[in-house]
């Protein structure tokens, strides 16, 4: 195979593939390719990750979130599997990161295959549990300081992530939520179905990043609780005082991701009041 | 043909077809399509334009010099053929538009099979030139207050297009100057070219745009001219007294726009001082 193909709606990514490194039919279809940009994880026929494009997709995802409250010592995070959002959390030293990952197949693989977990998915302060996310927030007794959903996209086996029941737990459980929210573009209907259910959150704002893996190369990502009025000189200060270091993301970047185009901020004004 | 194809250094986009309205081999291959998107004009095996989003190209292309200029009376667009941008300056109601395409094929074709024009190329303060806009630059006598580079990728024939001695000649003859600057992540080489040979210019910013019709979905823009510091409040003062309709430009858009991701800031800063 030469290219790997991705088709979403008409439109169609494809990544130059130099060879398949692994491949396992489980839970998820799990496929791993050594590209042109690195190595890159597909599910389900899904490009998950590539390694020249992850960091706007989970620096944006986890900082954007972490660096919104003013001391996040409990993390959550739900799915994630290749453990980059993991790697990022760690960058502010938590003291406490629960990861809820269904497909053991998934860790195996991409910490084998890929390491862009960097060591975290063993780091000694994560405690990670093989079993259905879902299940985990409906009966979590604790409380998070945040809660980061790192979801594919909508399907047979994850649709229940995107359910008004899901989120109404998230919300119950957390100080401050954060979630891919696909392609307002692209994916217009699993993008609406995310803004209708989340209405449980007090407050919720959208936000972008340029992610050249995803079709369209525009995604989008809620951010969702009961407080998420961080100035740009908290965020600055925040970043600073916990010596984040990234490849995308800056504070500046972080209060711009918010600014929407106007067809977009039509939309989800009918959502958010 | 069920998609078409466009490859751009081991990553390609696919964009379902429906039908092929118009094929011709002149000056550049023409080719337009009915699409899931709309219309799309391919010059060359590159696409210039598909109907649902075009606004974020041309838009971003425009408003961003003419709402940085205090008064646009007189405007310079080079290439831009398929009318999209002379639609956009024609809302600022300028004096005088000055359109230079060195391809008659692509007006005729555009007006006739597209219409994104919304009959722009027939208005009566638009001079359409069929010449080559290098040579109309350099020998150019007149000034112009906003000059719009409308061209596509790089090519045999459009190299001259990113020369010293074009941009050189572009800051002789105009006040503020905006141009496509490509993929900064997929076609970096042609981005740090643009970058590189743009230095006749007194200021320069870059600036970016999601675009979903050209790879990666990243598109750069190069704002170039002696004085650029419009504030924001003066942004959205203009964008309001000449009653500026949009679908994706907004003032705050604009001013998020040239808040750059750490990598590319971190490239552009070794060009711009």
């Amino acid at each position: 195979m030469e290219w790997f193909v991705e088709e979403s709606n008409g439109y169609g990514l494809m990544i130059k593939v130099k060879k398949k490194l692994y491949e396992h039919k489980g839970l998820q279809y799990i496929e791993i390719y050594e590209t042109e940009f690195g190595k890159m994880l597909v599910l389900d026929g899904r490009i998950q990750l590539i390694e020249k494009f992850e960091s706007s997709y989970h620096e944006m995802l986890v900082h954007v979130p972490m660096l919104t409250h003013p001391k996040p010592r409990k993390v959550l995070i739900i799915g994630g599997g290749d453990g980059g959002t993991a790697r990022e959390v760690l960058k502010h030293e938590p003291d406490e990161i629960v990861m809820v990952e269904i497909d053991r197949n998934v860790v195996d693989a991409c910490r084998k295959f890929i390491g862009v977990d960097k060591g975290a998915l063993k780091d000694p302060h994560l405690t990670l549990l093989i079993e259905d996310g879902i299940e985990y927030v409906r009966s979590c007794k604790e409380k998070f300081d945040v809660l980061i959903v790192d979801g594919t996209d909508p399907s047979p086996a994850s649709k229940s992530l995107f359910s008004e029941e899901f989120y109404s737990a998230c919300a119950r459980i957390s100080d401050i939520c954060s979630m891919q929210s696909q392609s307002p573009i692209l994916q217009k209907r699993e993008f609406q179905l995310i803004l209708a259910n989340t209405s449980p959150f007090a407050k919720r704002r959208v936000y972008l990043s340029y992610i050249p893996m995803y079709p369209g190369g525009m995604w989008s990502f809620l951010l969702a609780g009961d407080n998420l009025d961080a100035s740009i000189d908290e965020i600055k200060k925040r970043f600073e005082e916990r010596e984040i270091e990234t490849e995308y993301y800056t504070p500046l970047l972080h209060l711009a991701a918010f600014t929407l185009p106007k067809w977009l901020e039509k939309i989800v004004n009918e959502y958010i009041k």
